[in-house]
């Protein structure tokens, strides 16, 4: 019959690396059966429990909490009485050559460090990160259970100083070619990486490596950094980096759906560059396949495949990239769209969403995008004049242009809207000549903006084959030579006329410095040791602070040093 | 000065081209400025209002509003008087040689009719359905305005006889070479289309055509198909359809998207065609790029560009098709996923949810996906276990596999799964030879299933490169040695154990004659006489029934009359 034994000690603070050799220690001792050794928080007891191991229940979540089953009382009581010895072997294991015991030493040792990689526990991270900025090095905060708004407060004081701040709970970087935290061995190269994931971005980088590609530069932000609180500062920043690090001829973008307004500024930042971007929102419907120089991926091995090849293809040219007009306040603001098809009028929802928001419609993606009043336009608007709505005792607006019609001349009287979307749905059952109805109304509706001193850019959508009986050709050059211009698809027709709205500006920040992605990286690092090992087998200068927690860990005197400051 | 007189005309019914052509006429007339024909709904009266038709207050949606705005009174009443005048021109010149006044004789007239097109006002609409199933017919049903109650009640009668019926408000079909509805002409050719989107499938379709290829038939299902209260019911015949239909390579399904367990219906069923199938739910995360046959696509051109190299492609054959194993009530019915890596366990729930619903996770792509108790895994579940609750004091599972090992064995002995998915990521800071760890508990894992009689399979994803210092081919081989199946890719992964789980069953139905998608087309038209002469150009046999609405339209007789049937 197993016997089980535990012991709780209190207020000490132990790195979980410590912890984990401790059990693994304790299970290889004679007549162990198992062995667990945790932070008595919640979840960690109920797994022991869950496997066999039964908890304790006065351990609180600070406590450190030491389970053995053992095959009789003897070889567990036995177990219990090695920890102290266990523990003793693993420290004086760990003992190097001199360590500074803070940053500001360990700075001093090493002055050219551009760089702080932070992995203490979460309750401490904030303080040493803001230390790290505080002494003007870029930040990697590997650790979690950091609260937001630290993460705010980071990011804000990054931003004013030029510095990053990649985290918290981020995972993994490459900077100058040395990885930091998690980091896959991969070829140097021209695609430069950004991401809110961190095995994203371990599996993309290996799967371009994989394909013959290589990485320049892999930032990560935190899985956090593009919610609305954080509004993607270091994404920001880091776009901004790569736009202008010459080595990186391909930038890729990865991360869980942003909010909205967050990942249309990240969008419209990235149209900016100036390069190829791919973006890889994971579980977001993607726009379009391409929209301008942003092509959307569907998962980490496409969002791989497509950077490789447009690396390839961006060597021999022939990737043709946006040109993004300066931002001006007084231009009209708003994109309408008129549809008569219903698909066509959702597709443009979809596309329009990426690079603008609010869009509102009574073809709505998203909940929230359900236009009130669906005679009124708001703000971005797309149409779907095929609904109910507009069909009661009326034939479908591919036979009757006139509702459509109508609208357009309102829409285009109205002083806000920039540009107008409209499609031509040609084929059995529709018009037999919509061109000629509907071109004298788009001339009459650029005539009416233009009346009112502004530019009004029409973008018409026609569907249609060569067989069709209303001649394509025929009803092309119709709404073309009314001042329309002419796509077959949404995606083009909304890229096209996103190109002509004011655009959105970037958060202000003072720019990253390009030294620090440098070839040669000299790093701080405070926490796991193993990080420690990895920089330095990477061949980066590096220096262990020998931290331990302020007051040893007890959070009174924590809290009355952090008064006294 | 311009003058306005209106008139309104109730209880009568009339077409709405009467209706489109009236306004024409009456806005050519003499001193015209501007004329508007409609019935009073609301949106309609908003509108008017809006492009400056003053509307006469007091009329209701069942009225007919004739608006007239003149140059001078005179021309105002001169127009009025002439509506009696152009409206007896108008029913003239439509009046055609003998034409049936019922479907019943309609019938009597085309025995060989396979369908009836169906175009007459929404609360006419269901009645003439209704009408055409029971003599045996095929419904296309272009009205809208129908109600969800009287759509499920169709689609009923429709299955339990192997009859269709796309719609309603289905805007297009290409019925054996014949475009119902709206619908572009297009080659004939290898590619089923299927599609809850009308102009979905008229863009898909122009496409195809514009790229070379083309349709053998195009089924619109009408857009409420794929909701949960009609459970894909038209879909679902059709994809049965096209499975069989010989002519039919590749089949493409569109539509927006669906509710997701009707979602994973749908495509379970699609991976049965044995046929490539390529699907587009606009608007919603592909799941991946692939999974098996079922390709997915971002946009419809993207849909279009796919199938049509799809079609060439299965011709060489080199299109792998998955073998899915007959439904088996007693096979353990969940997948699991135990995951070091958030994003490849996002990437997992995104793929999982495709196919099989519920999927449970703390890395929810939905936010009903959330999983209530991390500690239990329910249905279907993927666990991050990198997510901070499992992080508290301890090391990250990249590092120290022990709660993920526990958890493993806890899953493997619970009789219901059927599947585990589990990820290696490799290089720097993660676990020096995780294989060595993991690899035994796998065994072991299989082992609890085979005592337990029942078969466990295991998926593993590796992510890494081969100069990351945990030599990768070594990995590989320790895991599969241990008896799991090894990817590079969450979605490989995700097919892979997803077609060990018992395939859940469509819905019982009457196989719909293919017959009635052959090559010689014989429609009855109820409604548009536009469709009428578009079907008789393409070559179809039709007959147009002289249809009225009963009882003159008047709702209070027409319920006397039915209460009488």
């Amino acid at each position: 019959m197993s016997e089980t034994r535990s012991e709780v000690r209190s207020g000490a603070y132990y790195d979980s690396v410590m912890l984990m050799q401790l059990q693994r220690s304790l299970s290889e001792l004679p007549g162990v059966e198992d062995a667990g050794v945790i932070m008595a928080t919640p979840a960690n007891c109920e797994i022991l429990t869950a496997s066999g191991l039964p908890i304790d229940s006065s351990a609180g979540p600070d406590d450190l909490l030491i389970v053995i089953r053992a095959e009789d009382s003897d070889s567990a009581e036995g177990a219990l009485d090695q920890i102290d010895e266990l523990l003793a072997r693993r420290r004086s294991s760990a003992s190097h050559a001199f360590r500074p015991r803070s940053l500001e030493s360990a700075v001093k040792q090493l002055p050219d460090s551009q760089w702080v990689l932070i992995s203490v526990p979460g309750r401490y991270a904030a303080g040493v990160a803001q230390d790290a900025l505080a002494l003007g090095r870029n930040v990697f905060l590997f650790s979690d259970n950091v609260s937001l708004e630290e993460e705010i407060k980071l990011k804000n004081m990054g931003r004013d100083q030029g510095l990053l701040v990649m985290g918290p709970d981020c995972g993994t970087a490459i900077i100058g070619g040395v990885g930091f935290g998690f980091a896959n061995r991969v070829r140097q190269g021209k695609i430069g990486l950004l991401g809110a994931s961190g095995t994203g971005m371990q599996a993309i980088s290996s799967y371009i490596h994989n394909k013959g590609g290589g990485i320049s530069q892999a930032i990560g932000t935190g899985g956090r950094d593009l919610k609305r609180e954080v509004g993607a500062m270091a994404a920001h920043q880091g776009l901004d980096l790569l736009a202008r690090d010459s080595e990186s001829e391909v930038i890729v973008i990865v991360s869980k759906p942003p909010h909205p307004e967050v990942a249309a500024a990240v969008l419209n930042h990235a149209a900016k560059s100036g390069k190829p971007v791919v973006v890889d929102f994971i579980g977001q419907a993607p726009p379009a396949k391409r929209l301008g120089n942003l092509h959307f991926a569907v998962s980490l091995q496409d969002a791989a495949d497509l950077a490789v090849s447009l690396s390839s293809a961006s060597a021999e040219a022939g990737v043709d990239i946006l040109t993004v007009p300066a931002s001006d306040e007084k231009a009209p603001r708003y994109i309408r769209g008129l549809f008569s098809g219903g698909t066509l009028a959702y597709e443009a929802v979809l596309a329009l969403s990426s690079v603008v928001s609010p869009v509102y419609s009574n073809a709505a993606v998203y909940e929230w995008q359900q236009l009130a009043d669906v005679m009124v336009s708001q703000k971005h608007t797309i149409i779907d004049m095929g609904e109910d709505d507009f069909t009661q005792g009326r034939l479908h607006p591919m036979m009757d242009n006139d509702l459509r019609l109508r609208r357009l001349r309102q829409e285009a009287a109205d002083p806000e809207v920039g540009a107008i979307i409209l499609d031509l749905v040609l084929g059995e059952g529709s018009h037999p000549d919509p061109a000629s109805e509907i071109a004298p109304v788009i001339e009459e509706a650029i005539d009416i903006a233009k009346r009112n001193g502004r530019n009004l850019e029409i973008a018409a959508i026609v569907i249609g084959t060569d067989e069709d009986s209303q001649i394509i050709e025929e009803q092309t050059t119709k709404i073309a030579t009314a001042g329309a211009m002419v796509f077959n698809n949404t995606s083009d027709a909304v890229y096209y006329v996103s190109t002509f709205l004011p655009v959105p500006k970037e958060p202000n920040m003072m720019p990253l410095s390009l030294a620090a992605f440098a070839r040669s990286v000299a790093v701080i690092n405070v926490g796991l040791e193993v990080f420690f090992d990895s920089l330095e087998i990477q061949g980066a200068s590096v220096v262990q602070v020998d931290w331990r927690p302020p007051a040893g860990g007890n959070e009174k005197l924590m809290s009355l040093l952090s008064q006294l400051k």
